[in-house]
């Protein structure tokens, strides 16, 4: 167990790296604002938070397991416990993890809990350090900024998915491959997994945002209301990825078919010209005595310009029918036609986003 | 940043190209009607409104900002806050954009901001220049008039939307190509897109067309739920778009499958025909010293007659069971029968429209 | 614009063709029930009913415009406008067009309005030509008439889609052709396109069916939850239909699939037949020195005897794994088992209907 | 029309087979429990119906026309009108038609009127004429008796549906034929009805159950949440038939691919095969007059060596690229693996379900 | 029958094997905490159930019957029937079934009843036979340790589904087959299975966590919703196992499609080489008696030549347009992304589970 724990007394001042027993006293003060942060939580955490701050051990089991557990809110009377899913950013990696940030939010105290370290927690933690101000307009306000945190770091993996939606979309028309296909079905399943871990937090968000916890004030509402924002516009995103990757799906399909055509048509057109020149020339073969062609004296290259007429004609006409079509463009009289949504420039940075605090 | 204000004084006297001090005057006045139009939002654009306005800084973060918001009503007390997306046509262009415009609605302003030049919000302007009319109403109607341009704004692209499923149409059954089917996949993402973006709205339209916001009076929330209406429309015809686009996919892809199929049966055609009488070539060309048929003097004729009379029966017997039908028409005996909407007219010109105000 | 009006007076006389002074003198007198039914809608007659009826702009150009609006119910207070959906039979055409009816419904008035003629209004002119029936139960009783008989009027599309259905049911398993797909595809989008109208129809009649409207009286609800019921019948059987299309859709994709599959095998069994003796056939037919089978007496007709072998038992072996099998009758052993719904013996006629009257 | 009329007077007796006036008589006691059951209803019913009870006309209509009306229930005041739909078992026929029962159930009456013979209608007739039991219990629960045993008569068509999936499901992998896949789509489509016949009836018999009509009393309430029950068990059994059958079709699809996929690679194999090799004997049957080989003692035998060493190289390659393996079993290395309901061990007898009353 | 029953009596002594007299005075004490455990129901239970607790006899037909019933809670007043679902593992099969749980919650005794003997509610019997402590805590914990127990036990299944998908994304891209196909679909089937099981369980166990019953103290609601959330999980679970099953089903029929594609080429690849070749060949085998070329010495092997060079020019051209390319690996320029939840770590032990009590 890893925690860090600050309290800003009543006085305003900023007290940093508590042990255990300041922060039960910062607890029990019911004063000033105290903020524990546990990351890699084990079994023993859970004592701990039973020790300290006599949390449900419902809430505390869904704190320190192992298992995920889906967003949701508990209300316990004095206070409220809040899971909430969000993107943990760990270098370059090419596979990113759903992370998970269980939040206990009482009147004098905010408790996180989160099983690794998470990217938008700590540089939440890198402002207080600096000069506490994320603390100062109270518990719901802490609350909202750890998850409004975690919720933007999405921000980053929708724009990776993009990315990769755009490789895809070129591949996908000039060079379908089976990789190709796992490509998209592998970015589908992204959505799709990122689609389950937003959905339900609309839900716990909206309960954040209106009356029903007292905890939350009236001016924190309207920043709740704002994260329930962006996780609909993240969802929205999502949604035109997932057109996107059908698009490439359908297009995978369609180009692969295409290809089983020609490859068909590549196969009809030279049985169709050779296999009945085969049959004149076998015809020709054979050793029967009286065969009066065989002694006329054009008559070899009568063959050999009937076999050449043969195989120009019939290639003109499988050309004219569009048969065999390698050289030419396809020339479509359909003008394509597109709705696309605004440019997306990109995420707001964290820290400047709160300079305003 | 570049503003437009104007200022109907409670005496009724339009003031136009009013500076910022004139702006805040208006505006703390609490009487007329200010309306403040800002286009290309950028960074300080939010201290222009924070300054002159104090409005909540989240919702100028909505405005200022380069991403793109759902749409959404917020309550701020005393006014509300709307985003609502269009589209903007700009000249004859294949790629047409989603707009966001935001809209503050006070009791007595109306703050429109957008990013890029709209062209109804223009067309509003030019009324306005000319004789204040939208104005004299009170803010609420005004509001309604900005809204209700952007969304009948859509009609235009339904309508280039729907001349591109016709050309698809007549394509697909004629001429059906890769390229073909790529337009039908964007045409389809386009509608998706439409959807998606009109969707939402119809929830922002519905809530201020109920009475919910004490600003919009009993008067202006039928017009609001005539935008509603609108919205409702334009939602029937993406659905009939989409059905139309869906219809289009499963005939290229039912006439890819045809070509394929006829492919394979020239193939299997000419191979049943000539891979047989190839062996009969074959075999009167072995040299076998004892093989009666090739001392008769008909043989050889005999072999080209039963060549002749194989090609003429077998192709016959393909020809009978519609194996190779290039030239023959098909016939079916289902009597086509459709149900149609109504001819779709247009969309009443903008100007004309409001001639009643 | 051609309407025609009628008024019954408090002594229950009807007065028949009603000039524009009439239509005014009997609206004004709030006794009485008065009916004006327009067809043929233009601008003019906006100026036509704001003159004489005072009904609010926005309904008014719901009513004149050529643009098909959604079905809706608004309530202006003295009184509600609806607008509703049907479909309008003229003659035996193959196309049958969806037509709106609004309705404007007071205390002492009906005025219906639509832009072509209708069939089902028309019967309604009939009856009340006759002896002004349905007029003598109030105007809450003439406007669900009126709508009930423009509902009731869907039932001939439905059994017209039916009999299509019909006959692609048959064609898709004897004659599959791109054409039968086309007439599916069709008949597909006809009954989404009804399911599209009827769909929001739904909530108006249920709105209307319900205590909302002061206007309709206690009795007439019941009569309007019939109507409903009506609707939710026709949607249901284009469930039905639409269920058949599908059931089409798959069976002509499998029928294709099939022949594609039989064409395959003829060429397979063909060229593995051919093939290997052509090369017997050619192997003999080299011109090596020394070939001791070339010498003997029954050498030649050892190989024809070796090829009407191969031939014979190659294609028993493809007839046994059922590869080529054309003449045979396909043997499942899955009894056939459907549930199907009461037979629908038609429509009732709209004259005996409301004999009760 | 045929017409059965049962009556238990307030003494407990119960009289059989009423005439008119019997029925008129016990209708206008208001006392004891009255029971008709009308059977074969025509048009000339609906006067009995008027005359008698003074039903409301649009109810009756509901009842005699011979036009399917979905499940609903009206209240009319002093009598509730119900219409709830089941399956009728008729012998043992391979079509099952749906069956509708309109119920009038008042204080002290049950009006049942069915087109057709209803087998669970006939069943509750027999325990009456029996000793009169289920009318003992009031008119509510009577006609909870009729609306259970036909719902529950659904059962032995569910199980003759399992019957069907079994044998698709054997035959769709051993013996794939175009009639199975027809047999599946029946299958399918006959669920698809079920369930529309069955999912109007969830909220029918949910209103049943709730406190919404005073003439069900308390006890009565919780029998029609039973039969709600049953309701969702056999949606629930549906549902599993229908994965079933999406199941057959799935794999059907795949036997059908992977046959042609066969075939192609026996054509493939084929040609591959013998395409080089009569080449090489089409070479040596050339008549150059200096060809080496020709002269060649061993150069026939050679080239016999040949073919045969290519024959066995080509087709063993083939063989372990697995694509001759007719007699190989395939080997999979994915456990098979199922979730299975608990068996279904079949549904109660009619008559000893009821053996408690 | 058999029967196990356990009474804690008021002062806390735990009576275990109680005879059925006991349990009647047990039950008509109304004090203490009276616990029956029913397995193997059989028709004559219901008699039991009956006589002794006076249960209400639709409840007990769910409970003897052998028919299966959807999830569902029934208030009878005084006690609560509560029928939840959840898979019973028996060893090592590979067919698990769903089990069903009847739970009888009065205000001092609890009853559940199970056809098969349950593996959940045997390790409560062994805790409780041990010290009894799940029944301390009152009926109402006691209810929800039994559901608890069986929600919990479909985790291993998960696990095992788990299993069986790695296992088929393996084999579907390496080794695909018709078997391959099967496990797809029998996997899909079985998470549809556990889902429709699960679904209406989350409106059972939401019920019992709010307010509903009083029976159900508020402490104990706390653990009903704990219940409720690994419900969620469940499906949440099964959801991204129905992708990857979707996943499967797509590669697969994509590798199918992919495999035909490259057994087309090579058949293609190989007619276009050597049908042109076995022309030549067979152009030079004719008899014709002038053939000029026939005398030249270097004739043959000029064809030899000549043959040799089309085959490898025709050859490295296919080589070049990939379509013959069996030994190179693809290339793709997608980086391949992925969403992926944190690991799941496995089920907590049960018995450890409840340590806390």
């Amino acid at each position: 167990m890893v925690f860090k724990a600050y309290y800003l007394n009543p006085e305003g001042d900023l007290q940093r790296s508590l042990s255990e027993e300041d922060i039960r006293a910062a607890f029990e003060s019911k004063q000033g604002l105290l903020w524990v942060d546990i990351c890699d939580t084990a079994e023993e955490d859970g004592e701990f938070l039973a020790r300290n701050f006599g949390f449900h051990h419902l809430a505390i089991e869904a704190c320190v397991g192992t298992l995920i557990h889906p967003p949701k809110i508990d209300d316990f009377g004095n206070y409220v416990f809040v899971i909430i899913h969000g993107i943990n950013h760990k270098g370059e990696s090419d596979i990113v993890e759903t992370a998970e940030l269980a939040v206990f939010l009482g009147s004098n105290f905010v408790v996180s809990s989160h099983n690794d370290p998470l990217y938008s927690v700590e540089s939440i933690i890198r402002i207080v350090e600096d000069d506490g101000r994320p603390m100062k307009r109270g518990p719901d306000f802490l609350a909202y900024v750890l998850m409004d945190a975690l919720i933007d770091n999405v921000m980053p993996t929708i724009d990776k998915m993009s990315d990769v939606a755009d490789a895809i979309d070129e591949e996908v028309i000039h060079n379908p491959q089976q990789s190709t296909l796992e490509a998209v079905l592998k970015l589908k399943r992204s959505i799709l997994r990122l689609h389950r871990v937003m959905a339900p937090q609309r839900d716990v968000l909206n309960r954040l945002s209106r009356r029903e916890f007292s905890i939350i004030g009236e001016e924190a509402r309207i920043f709740y209301r704002d994260v329930y924002d962006h996780i609909v516009r993240i969802e929205d995103l999502g949604q035109t990825l997932r057109d996107r990757a059908d698009n490439a799906l359908a297009t995978h399909l369609s180009s692969v078919a295409n290809r089983q055509n020609e490859t068909m048509r590549v196969l009809s057109t030279v049985a169709t010209i050779f296999l009945p020149l085969a049959l004149v020339a076998g015809i020709y073969g054979m050793n029967f005595e009286y065969m009066p062609e065989l002694g006329w004296h054009w008559g070899y290259f009568s063959v050999l310009g009937f076999v050449g007429a043969v195989i120009l004609a019939v290639s003109s006409w499988f050309w004219a029918r569009k048969w065999i079509a390698w050289s030419r463009r396809q020339v479509t009289r359909v003008r394509p036609f597109a709705v696309e949504p605004e440019k997306l420039v990109g995420y707001i940075d964290q820290v400047r986003k709160w300079s305003h605090l």
